[in-house]
C-alpha cells in the first residue's frame, strides 16, 4: 500500500525524506560487457556491429542493409492509420512551435574599453538519437528527441532503433519521417551507441547522442561521454500532484496512474490539503486498477513508491515540492500560477484542473524528456540548446590591449604564469615586464 | 620536437588525426579510493571530513574551525598588494558585465489553441566551487567559477579549498570576497566534494559543484553526479593559433607557450599559411624557453604535443580547426571576423593580432573555463545557465483541452499507455474512449 503521511506529525520529515530518497532503480552493473562491446565496435567497425546485431537481435544484416531505406520509411508511413499520422503532425507542429522560442540569441558588442566581445551559438554538426525497440519504442519520444535538434539547426540527424527479429513499429518510422531524421539504422544496444560515437565505414560519427534506453544503452552512453556529448541518463518516471479537495478524485487517480503504469520503479505522490479527498483518490486508484491494461505494473509502483501526503495549506506544500524536485508537477487548484511562482524545483509544471500530465507527454508543446530523481534541482528538460554550443569571442586592437593588458600581465605574474604575461606584454611593447 | 606537417602531403590526414586524438592525459584509476571516501563522508559527516583533512593536509581541524572566518578573509584581503586587488576588481567587473548578457529569458504565451505555455529559468538554490590548493590555486579561476553563479542569482555560494599544512593563497580569499562567496571551508580532495554533495552537520549540501581539481576531485565529481549537478571535467589546456606570415614570430611563440606552460599534457598547435613563418615561430619558441620560469613543463608539452601545420590558404585551415575543436583559437590575421564566421567548433575565439589568449584568461570578460579534448564540438564554456535550470509550464482549460486532448488520447492508446489516455479522456467527459 502507498504511504500515508501528514505534514507536522512526529517523524514526518524523516518519513518524507525516506520516501523521496529511496533508491527505486535496480542497478545492473553491465559496465564490463559494455566496455567490451564499445572496444569491439571501435576496432572492427561494421563487422562488430553486424555480429552483435545477429547475436542480440537475431537479425542477419550486411553493411548494405544496416540502414533503413527511404522506401521502407515511405512504406511504413503509408501503412499507418491516417488519423494517427494527423495526430503526429499536430504533435510535431506544437512541439516545433514551442521549441522555436528556445533558440538562444548570439550577441556582439564593443565595450567602453574598446574591446570587441561576443557570444555565438551554433548547432552541433551531427546528432544521434537512440530509440529503444519493442514496447518502449514510442513515436512521441522520437518527436521529442529529434525536433529540438532540427530547430537548433543540426544538419545531420541519425537514428538507431533495434528491430529484434526484424520487427519495427511503423509509427516510429513515421515519426522519424515527420521530424526529418536523415539516416536510420536498424541497430540497438551498446553497439549502436558505439557506432554513433566512434563511427564505422557505414555510419559516420555524430557529436551528440540522446535518447532513452536499457541498462546497456545507459552504460554505453556514460562510457562514450567525452568522445561525444550525451543527454542526461533518465531514471524512472515521477509525478507529484498538488490538489485541493475540489477535484474529481478519479481524475487525480488517473494522473497518478499515468506515471505508475510506466514502470514498477515509477513514483506517484499526491499532496493534498484535504485528508478525505486523499482517501477518495486512493479508493479511485483501486477502482481504476481493476480495468487498466497495465494494472500489474501500476499497482506495484503505487504500492511500493506511491504516497498521499496531507498538508495544512497549499503554501505548506511548497517546500515539500522543492525537496522532491519532481519531474512532473501538477497543480490541480483554481489559481495555479501564483502557486507555481512559489516553487523553485520542478521539471515541468501542469497548471490547473484541466491539465493532466499526459497532455505534455504528447501534444502540449514542451518537451517530455525531463529531469528525474530530484535532478530538477540543477538540470532542465531536453531543449534546443542541448543541440547547440556557445563560442565566446574576444577582440582587442593595440589601443584596447593597452588599456586592459597591463592588468592581465600583473595577474599572470601573481599566478606564476610568465608566458601568459609575456604574450600580453610583448604586444604592449614592453617585453619581460 | 613538435610535429611539422603540411596539409595535402601524403599521409597528412592520418598524421593530423593522430596528433589531435593522441591521449595526452595519464589516467589514474582512483575510483575505488574515492568511493570509499565518499561513503565515509556520507556516513560519518564532519568526523570523516576532519579525519581525511588531518591525513591528507596534515591539518588538525574541528567542526568549528572547518570554516574560514570572515575575519580571516578580511585579513587576507588586507594583506594583498592593493594593485593586485584593483586588478581583481577590474577582472570581476568585466567578467560580470559579460556574463550579465548571458542571462536567459523566460517566456509565457497563450497559443491559438488557447493553451498557456511557458518556460521559466531559475537559479539553482546552492552551488559549490572547488578550488585546488597549492600552485594551482588561481584567483582568476575563483572569479571565473563564481561570478556566473552570482549573476545567475544563486543564493548560497560555497567554496572549498584545501590548505595543506595550513597554507592558503591570500589572493584566493580576496577573489572569493570580491566575487561574493558566502561560505569558505578549508578542506579539499574527494572529502570536500562529498561534503558539498551530501552535506554534513556543518556544511549544508549544495545542488551543483563546479571547479577544477586533481584526479581524486575529478573522480569524486563523476561519482556524485546525479546527487548534484557538476560542470564538465576539464582536460589539459589547448591552444590553436591560425596565423598568416605577417605576425611577429615571438608574439605567436609566447601564445603557444602560454598554454604549454600549464601542463606537460597541454597542446599548442600553429596552423600557418607561411612555412618560413612557421620555422621562425619554432625558433622563437626555443629562444623564449631559455628564460621562461616554467620552461621545463612548457618544453615537454611543446616537444610531445606541439605542432606546426602549413596550409595553402586560410580557408584551408577551417576544416582542420573544426576537426580539432580547440579550447582556445587565435586568429592572428588582419580581418579575423569573416574567418571566425566560417568556423563551427571552438570554445573561445581570439580575434586579430592584438588578442593573445591570456587576455581572455584574466580580464577579457568571457569565461576561461572552456571545453577541452575536442568537446567544443558539443559543449560550451562555463556560463550563467550552468547555474540555472528551466521549468516548462503548460496550462489547459476545459475548452483548450477539448481542442488538443483527443489527439493525446489517440497517441496514448497507440503507445499502449491507457492510464495516460484515461487521464485526458476523463476530463473530456468521455471516460474510457
Amino acid at each position: 500500500m502507498p504511504v500515508e503521511l501528514r505534514a507536522g506529525d512526529a517523524g514526518f520529515a524523516e518519513a518524507f525524506d525516506r520516501l523521496i530518497n529511496d533508491k527505486r532503480e535496480t542497478s545492473h552493473d553491465v559496465n564490463a560487457v559494455v566496455a567490451e562491446i564499445l572496444e569491439a565496435v571501435r576496432r572492427d567497425g561494421d563487422a562488430a556491429v553486424l555480429a552483435y546485431t545477429k547475436r542480440f537481435d537475431r537479425l542477419d544484416l550486411t553493411a548494405e542493409t544496416l540502414r533503413v531505406t527511404a522506401d521502407e520509411v515511405e512504406a511504413a508511413y503509408a501503412a499507418c492509420d491516417p488519423d494517427l499520422l494527423d495526430v503526429l503532425e499536430l504533435a510535431a507542429s506544437r512541439i516545433r512551435a514551442y521549441h522555436e522560442r528556445q533558440l538562444p540569441e548570439s550577441f556582439h558588442y564593443t565595450d567602453d574599453a574598446g574591446v570587441r566581445l561576443g557570444s555565438r551559438w551554433r548547432a552541433v554538426q551531427a546528432a544521434g538519437l537512440y530509440v529503444p525497440g519493442g514496447t518502449a519504442a514510442y513515436p512521441s519520444s522520437v518527436l521529442m528527441n529529434t525536433l529540438p535538434a532540427k530547430v537548433a539547426g543540426v544538419q545531420r540527424l541519425v537514428m538507431c532503433v533495434p528491430t529484434p527479429d526484424g520487427k519495427l513499429n511503423p509509427l516510429v518510422l513515421a515519426a522519424a519521417k515527420i521530424a526529418g531524421v536523415d539516416e536510420i539504422y536498424r541497430i540497438g544496444g551498446a553497439q549502436a551507441v558505439a557506432a554513433m560515437a566512434y563511427g564505422t565505414a557505414t555510419i559516420a560519427p555524430v557529436d551528440k547522442i540522446v535518447g532513452p534506453g536499457n541498462a546497456f544503452v545507459a552504460a554505453a552512453k556514460r562510457q562514450v561521454f567525452g568522445t561525444v556529448g550525451i543527454d542526461s541518463i533518465a531514471g524512472p518516471s515521477e509525478i507529484l500532484v498538488v490538489a485541493d479537495g475540489a477535484n474529481d478524485p478519479t481524475w487525480i487517480a488517473a494522473d497518478l496512474l499515468s506515471q505508475a503504469e510506466h514502470d514498477t520503479a515509477s513514483q506517484s505522490i499526491l499532496i493534498t490539503t484535504d485528508a478525505a479527498f486523499g482517501k477518495a483518490v486512493m479508493q479511485a486508484v483501486e477502482t481504476l486498477l481493476e480495468t487498466l491494461p497495465r494494472a500489474e505494473i501500476a499497482r506495484k509502483s503505487w504500492a511500493d513508491h506511491g504516497a498521499v501526503v496531507v498538508v495544512d495549506s497549499l503554501d505548506a506544500a511548497v517546500p515539500l515540492v522543492d525537496q522532491v524536485a519532481p519531474e512532473h508537477l501538477e497543480l490541480a487548484v483554481d489559481d495555479p500560477e501564483p502557486l507555481a511562482e512559489k516553487i523553485t524545483n520542478a521539471g515541468a509544471i501542469f497548471l490547473g484542473r484541466h491539465t493532466p500530465e499526459a497532455i505534455g507527454d504528447y501534444v502540449g508543446g514542451p518537451n517530455h524528456v525531463l529531469p528525474t530523481a530530484r535532478s530538477a534541482r540543477f538540470s532542465s528538460g531536453l531543449g534546443v540548446v542541448d543541440f547547440m554550443k556557445r563560442t565566446s569571442l574576444l577582440g582587442c586592437d593595440a589601443r584596447s590591449l593597452a588599456g586592459i593588458g597591463p592588468a592581465a600581465v600583473k595577474l599572470a605574474d601573481a599566478e606564476g604564469l610568465q608566458a601568459h604575461g609575456l604574450s600580453v606584454s610583448l604586444r604592449l611593447g614592453k617585453p619581460g615586464e
